[in-house]
């Protein structure tokens, strides 16, 4: 079987959210011992909890993992970040040392943490997190030719289903996708163009350089669109031309969760990205998604409205790792126990 | 010493935040492994609970409690509410049998409960978790009288400062406000009009009733502040006049948290007004306040504005008795973790 149809196969997979369930949970919230509604987008969140579950009241999620899909991006050349191309090596090492920001978020949200390489340029990490799948050490400067091949993304897709399909294997119950990869802000802004249709303009932000970098990235998307003219149809052609080794692995992430029927709580811009692509490539994945927060990047906000997800956070986060989506776990596993644990009006007595 | 100089002395007793802390955890951030400013507001969060502790990083919250302070009102005579008053008393009850939407939330953030039944007027619930120090059984109607006398204010808010006392001296290190109370979405509508100088339809909502009831309750905020024309300069006299049992109590709670150098999260629209009545009785009381969530009730934003407190979330959570407050408690326990455990880019090597 060709690596595109293996990928093929991880979509037909996806069976659809039960909306009966989600009905049945906001109608259990009505009998619930409070004013009706008054729990507002937490009702919400309870109700698709049900759907992605099946069942109603939805399991509550006890065993969170967030996946940091890890890969550098050959865009970096073209000046886009003051920051070198090495940090995204020395941020693999951090995380599994356990000293960046999203291992703080996961001891919160009570998260294991998994990094997936799938394309670093710098020295791997030995490391029990990490798990090494590098499909090559960084992408090609998507300014002058495609990211990758074809069949390089699908292999970094499917990376990012294994890996989920492991921690499910394992008790995972919750994936939340995270990100590193030094540039991927430009990358994943050419997917969202590339994707919503939405102007290069309206969809690149500074990322991690400040506002001087925007005019200069958004003149790099302009030019790698125009090169490419990528096809909103084909999403794995998209990600091979434009995307970055790590966006096809959370497109993966997301096929797989959904496939297994887990909650995905995206985080900023990359995963919002990476998340369009999957959507495309199956959209019954759409109904496993939630958005854990809205980023201050403008291609988050354009890829949430096309997803047509609601955030639940807006701490003005723009770290990515997965720390937005971290952030929201608690909000989820509430949203559950709430379901499960509070009395209908019936039992006041 | 009388009542009213117990609470003077009570809010004598609170120090400012330490200013300089804050900055130290400002300073702090921008020297992590992440790009400047990237955390947003759990930065400035990480900051309040440095100037808090006075020391930077600021420890981990590890031990968190909600206080839910519950009384009754009578104003409920005058039909500002659907819900019958022997609500407040199933609550109460529902709360200690661990089946209340606060139970829930409080579970997810690892929060211990305690109830505080200064003034409901149904039979009181003999638990573990409930501490009965009932001023009286409700308030007088607020519509034809002094809701209470100053020295039952007193009484109240001095017991509210005595639970946060006990709980500290067992560990609590962080303290959420939480109410019930049929009716006292009213009561806090005269508080925050009354302290604000604030228009009654500016800051009277829903509440647990529908909309229609909004305007019968801006007639009866606007009767009572008619009748008292409360002097914001005191506020024991406010609270007396137009307040509840429990927002006395939760006034005491915040300046008893503040004394102690706790970080004190408010909840919704009713914690916020007790808030109100805190910082009059001393203003140095603000530095200790984080507002957890953005109540879609209108006096909570009057509050909110008026103390300078920038919500963490909004997600349209209108039910009270601390659940908003401690669906915010993780990303504060988050916020002091970013301080503590992540590495400084120097580190990265």
């Amino acid at each position: 079987m060709s690596l595109a149809d293996r990928v093929a196969e991880l979509a037909a997979d996806i069976e659809p959210v039960d909306e009966e369930a989600a009905a049945a949970a906001l109608a259990r919230h009505a009998t619930l011992a409070k004013p009706p509604g008054s729990l507002g987008a937490l009702e919400a969140v309870g109700a698709r909890l049900a759907a992605i579950a099946a069942e109603c009241p939805p399991p509550v999620p006890a065993a969170p993992a967030v996946i940091v899909a890890a890969a550098d991006h050959g865009v970096h050349a073209q000046g886009v970040t003051p920051w070198p191309q090495s940090i995204t090596a020395a941020m693999v090492a951090t995380i599994c040392a356990g000293r960046a920001s999203v291992n703080a978020l996961a001891a919160t949200a009570g998260a294991r943490v998994a990094v997936l390489d799938v394309g670093v340029a710098g020295p791997p990490t030995a490391h029990p997190l990490a798990r090494r799948a590098r499909v090559r050490d960084g992408t090609a400067d998507l300014t002058q030719g495609p990211a990758m091949s074809r069949d390089e993304a699908a292999k970094a897709l499917l990376a990012g289903a294994g890996l989920v399909e492991e921690l499910v294997a394992a008790g995972v119950d919750l994936v939340v996708t995270g990100d590193m990869g030094i540039a991927n802000t430009t990358a994943s802004a050419c997917l969202v163009a590339a994707i919503t249709g939405a102007a290069p303009a309206a969809v690149t932000g500074p990322g991690a350089a400040g506002p001087d970098a925007v005019a200069r990235k958004v003149a790099v998307v302009e030019r790698a669109l125009a090169l490419h003219r990528p096809d909103p149809g084909d999403p794995l052609g998209v990600l091979a031309a434009v995307g970055g080794l790590e966006h096809a692995a959370l497109a993966g992430i997301v096929l797989a969760g959904a496939a297994e029927r887990l909650p995905v709580v995206l985080d900023g811009v990359i995963t919002c990205a990476a998340a369009l692509a999957a959507v495309a490539l199956a959209p019954d994945a759409l109904g496993y998604l939630l958005a854990g927060h809205r980023s201050p990047e403008p291609g988050a906000a354009v890829a949430l409205d096309q997803l047509g997800l609601d955030p639940l956070l807006d701490l003005g986060l723009r770290l990515g790792e997965g720390t937005g989506g971290l952030a929201a776990v608690p909000l989820v596993v509430s949203a559950a126990r709430l379901l499960r644990d509070v009395a209908t009006i019936d039992e006041l007595g």
